[in-house]
């Protein structure tokens, strides 16, 4: 089963229209990517960056927003991996809002690897890649 | 001549790796489409919302990243016009980082817009069309 | 006992110098304060908000920073009645580093209520005050 | 004379309300604090991070907010020297609306110095001290 992660919009998320502002979803998938990592994957963000010295830049970024999310909208972002190269990972976030019963939006993300020395491109560094792909299995 | 803002990273923009942070990038969009409407077309975004009650939702989003922008890096965001629709825009900004020479970021927003009574699908309000098709012309 | 709202510093909240820049540990007091009222009080901030048109602006804040919070590190914010007044309250967060056993922070957060038609100062609402009143004796 | 910032509250800082999130204000402070380094005393903070390795966590914030800031308001932010210890700096930030003439905030935050080798305490470096005392002067 996919890892989901829960979360309700606050008054601090939203802009002057009552709505999640756009740049904030984007946020959003970033605190899912850190907690599958840490909770699924039993790979925390921190321990590859601050002990590894692996980087994960983005490259590239693609979000299609069907419906808005509310001040007080409880959501469930839902991480999947959408395709696993020998450089980079696309993972797929689906934003549920789950007060609503809507999809409120898909955003894709992909990110490369590189080590932090000299931001140099490396391959996806292997108990990431054996992660990602035991994942992967599970949610099939 | 296409209308271009510009900033400096700085320090509350970047992360641990010093690099300013994904989701910041599109932030830095939405700065410089708010500035586009007032200093280009003469247009100010919170008249936009708060006089006339049009809203302006991100329907879709798309960033390619290439370069990383560094804390203290002075950049410059180009605005143009990919796609003028009926009813949705497509803005493109370039982020160029001035300090490294580097193309860093090209992010593609799409709007479409909103009577924010009701949050009803409406026509890209008039003047905005206008202000978008003369400054097209602008920049060809 | 006290309310205590659990965080993990994430990469997304930490600066160039990987500890959690301090503006965003004011923000971690806005999210306690939103889940304080939720969760403890049962008095969903966004339902004042948006059915009662309770506003609760900040008028006072002091914050003493006594330990850094690094990327990683997990926190719990206790949230205290400090002092409540007949229009205005003020609520002391307690922000712990768990990781480190450290005290990382205090910081005072000032509330006056207003209508949000006209933003005129009232009186805190009748369930508000009630609601910390009971939440005071249960924590001493 | 002091320095003045000059910034207008954007749609994306403002909330629900329309009026600019606290934490927001603190960050403006920053902004302006990094901006009064760089354009006033000729030392710009990315070069006292990453070149001479001085950082300058903060210790102390104290705000106190008399008006809101709103969605279009222009303002200007004061930055002055309120006290110059040997260890620390205590600047004051004057955040004035231009839009509605009034005085949004007052905003203390006091900073020590650190090397961030081994984030012990220094005293404040002598360029930076030299910096701030010619300034005072200019301000008086």
């Amino acid at each position: 089963m996919a890892y989901t992660h829960p979360y309700r919009i606050r008054f601090g998320d939203v802009d002057h229209a009552g709505v999640a502002f756009y740049p904030r979803l984007v946020s959003y998938c970033h605190l899912a990517y850190e907690d599958f990592f840490a909770e699924e994957l039993g790979l925390p963000f921190h321990e590859q960056f601050i002990t590894h010295r692996w980087g994960s830049p983005v490259v590239r970024l693609e979000g299609n927003f069907q419906a808005p999310l509310s001040h007080g909208d409880r959501m469930e972002i839902e991480v999947r991996v959408l395709e696993l190269g020998r450089k980079s990972v696309t993972l797929r976030y689906n934003l549920k809002n789950l007060s609503k019963k809507t999809e409120a939006a898909v955003i894709d993300v992909t990110h490369c690897y590189v080590s932090m020395g000299d931001f140099d491109s490396i391959e996806i560094p292997e108990p990431i890649r054996q992660g990602l792909e035991a994942y992967q299995k599970r949610c099939t």
